[in-house]
């Protein structure tokens, strides 16, 4: 372990430092997205906001037994035209992650995955990361956006925040990711989500689900993380999530899955059991389409969206088909149905 | 392991106690495929078959020394224009996997991999799978049809039967294995095998084969098996098959490989050394072809066409180019010579 | 281990005696690549070569200190028309592979990875390699090639040397390697690099770069390979090489990345971050395009182009976002700035 991935608990990095320097310049409050924010700068701004106290941070991040209910803080977002303004809140959370075990995650909104981002192609986005954790920094990493790494995706101090802003100028999945290093262990601990831009021209009419597969580990050293033997391999932060509380479609209509692999590390092929996908997107560009596909290999950082329609009802089960992490969670199941139920983009209920 | 795919060893699950229910309803014998047999139906029909009394079945299925030759099942099937019927036969067997390696395998047919299905693209197939295996439940999931999980992919008791027909719309090549949990223990233990769908418009005249990557392990623990470090790693059931007696073709002739990748964990990078594919088909969709390429990575349930010509006679070999798989015994030979013999699409006869 | 890839160490193989016999049979010194050199041929020729006394091979490859400066062998190229010699030479030589960490590699012309191979479709490739190995035999395997293995890929026994020819018909970027049993063991220790074929009709002008992965083990025995747990997995054969001595491009110019994976057994998702890919084209075929990639996986023995454009100033890492081998040294920066200074296609110089 050594170079720009290490550690920087303890000690922050150089980056920080300029952050810092960058935090004592020019400091607004930017918490709440507002639609007379900062104008889109190539630099982005930092400013200071109120860091909760946070739970304790046990040396164990996995354990046996009920958490409390989670939490989560709702996204904060806000549109003007084609300009969009997103914040997100690092804040440790406990959370539920298999039946029977707790896990004291790092997380965007106290929720594993972090909420969805969507956006519409062409769309201005001016970002905000408010660092509610107590204890370290944390980053940004947006797949989905062209902007330096040395500007806009340093870390942001525990009590601080950082707003830039970027052009969502390629349609698809992405995802999102907490970039401070080591890398491996901010984005084992939870930090990441899904990022969906919408074509220009749009989509035809779907049912449409988000899937964000990660991994949980027993250690979050990183020794022990780059075995790639995780405890769980998982959907949506829940081992067999969607099993008892499936997916609901209807016979004959489109669906559309977004499905983000989050990694750190592992490889998925995704697989939806008794179905064929009429069209798999590579990173959800409409121009990269695959035709009559069983899945699609999907690698730790990269995504796809996957369309099939069930013509006849009954349960199928999507999966990981490297069986070795289905075995270890990342499987659920979808229920098609005439009745079926509308439900949110990434249902989190706990199952 | 939890959920859907733990084991139902020992225990049946509901689903198996929702298919005795259904063979109590319904029961004419249907062990041999028939023209004259049960009109589609989206439920399918199960029946009674005598299971054979099969092998004892030992604690460990790898083992050192000869096993008696296999005798594997014919494929039963038969075709009345676009109507297909076909039935695969669940049953154990010890075969030979290495140089000097046994292992009591769990097939179809009494082989591994089990028979190559071979339909056209809008045939009717009507399918039955029979369950000779006098200790357990079986099941078959065809990644070539679009057919529900919960009502046709479900687990057959040991003794019956179960039939079922689809419509095979998607052209390509497509991996069936069993599915009855914990699914990685029935792929490891040798359950799977290619299902072949030809276009519609046909495919130009070539020299073809199946390959079918699979893996063996020392232990068919499922903890085990999730290390993903299998004894050997093999194309069609034996390591290092066709180095003995490789595969020929004539310089210059059209080659089209069928190769899948059962599982049940690992990813695939196919190449063959010596040649440039000039047309791979992800899935063996035509719509989904790359061209001048040195391989391509073919994920755990996923397949794809590989097309090549070789100029020049001589041998070459065939790859999983991950070496820790070619080392394992993911290898072939290819025999380019004038005089290169008919060979059956899957040469499955002791190395 | 068995068969075709099992170790030609201690005992030689029959190719390789078949290759003796070669040798005896024709035998011009062929060290040096030249126009007036033998006539493409289907079956190659051999020769013979003084071996370098070369170091001493210590029971560990990999040891913390300094070494020497690397002293790498100039490729040795000759162009006339479109006909073009190319010579490689297989020769120990001691490299640091990391900070504070030598490795006692086998390479191909004393650096790691070896030179990159460029030439242009259609052109006719004499190709020489020169084992100065005093110890063992080495190969060549040209992913770039449609030529018999069992003729021009086999091993070269100390001391001599091995020239054949092939058609570099098909436009992309490819990993050679070296191909004598194990293979893997081969490849491990340092036997690989790149060969670009630029397509007939040209390419856009842009900043270009080679960055092959690869994988540095603690120890060479073969089951230590299949682990597939390297110390160190590197571009261009360094642990976190460019995060000192970034490469450096132009905010808006068109930046080119050949990469390459040589494994032995590791894949790789491909990601820069803060950038989104143009255009990546499997094997650098541009008839496999995808657009607005976040990245591509390339698997062990395969590889791809990318493109993009970074529209602002800053820095960007590139990494292998499989963060277990990310955190194992595949990362490295992109310096994008206004005055970027020229930099040679694949820098090498110690970071």
């Amino acid at each position: 372990m050594q170079g720009k991935f290490a550690s920087t608990r303890g000690t922050l990095p150089a980056v920080a430092l300029l952050a810092v320097a960058a935090l004592l310049a020019g400091c607004s409050s930017a918490a709440a997205p507002s639609p007379g924010g900062t104008a889109p700068s190539p630099g982005g701004t930092a400013t200071t906001v109120a860091a909760g106290p946070g739970p304790a941070m046990g040396s164990q991040p996995m354990f046996s037994g009920r958490c409390a209910a989670p939490r989560p803080t709702p996204l904060a977002t806000r549109r003007e035209g084609s300009h969009v303004w997103v914040q997100l809140v690092a804040e440790p959370a406990t959370l539920p992650i298999a039946a029977g075990r707790c896990y004291h995650a790092w997380t965007f909104n106290g929720q594993v995955p972090g909420p969805v981002i969507r956006v519409r192609q062409g769309d201005l986005v001016t970002f905000t990361l408010v660092n509610r954790d107590p204890q370290m920094a944390h980053s940004i990493d947006f797949h989905a956006a062209r902007t330096p790494w040395s500007v806009n995706y340093q870390p942001v101090l525990p009590g601080h925040s950082f707003t830039f802003s970027f052009q969502a100028g390629d349609p698809g999945v992405f995802l999102y990711h907490c970039g401070v290093a080591p890398v491996i262990e901010h984005i084992a601990n939870g930090m990441y989500g899904a990022v969906i831009v919408d074509p220009k021209e749009g989509r035809a009419p779907a049912r449409e689900f988000v899937l964000v597969e990660g991994e949980w580990y027993r250690s979050v050293d990183p020794d022990a993380l780059e075995t790639e033997a995780p405890a769980y391999t998982v959907f949506n932060g829940y081992a067999d999530r969607y099993l008892s509380h499936p997916l609901q479609v209807r016979p004959g209509e489109r669906v559309r899955l977004y499905v983000v692999n989050a990694g750190p590390s592992r490889f998925a092929y995704f697989h939806v059991i008794g179905a064929i996908f009429d069209r798999v997107e590579m990173d959800g560009n409409p121009a990269n389409a695959l035709q009559g596909a069983s899945g699609a290999v999907v690698g730790p950082g990269g995504a796809a969206v996957f369309e099939t329609r069930f013509p006849q009802a009954g349960r199928y089960l999507f999966v990981n088909h490297a069986f070795a992490d289905a075995s270890r969670g990342a499987t659920g199941e979808i229920d098609v149905r005439p009745d079926a139920a509308p439900q949110p983009l990434m249902p989190l209920e706990e199952p």
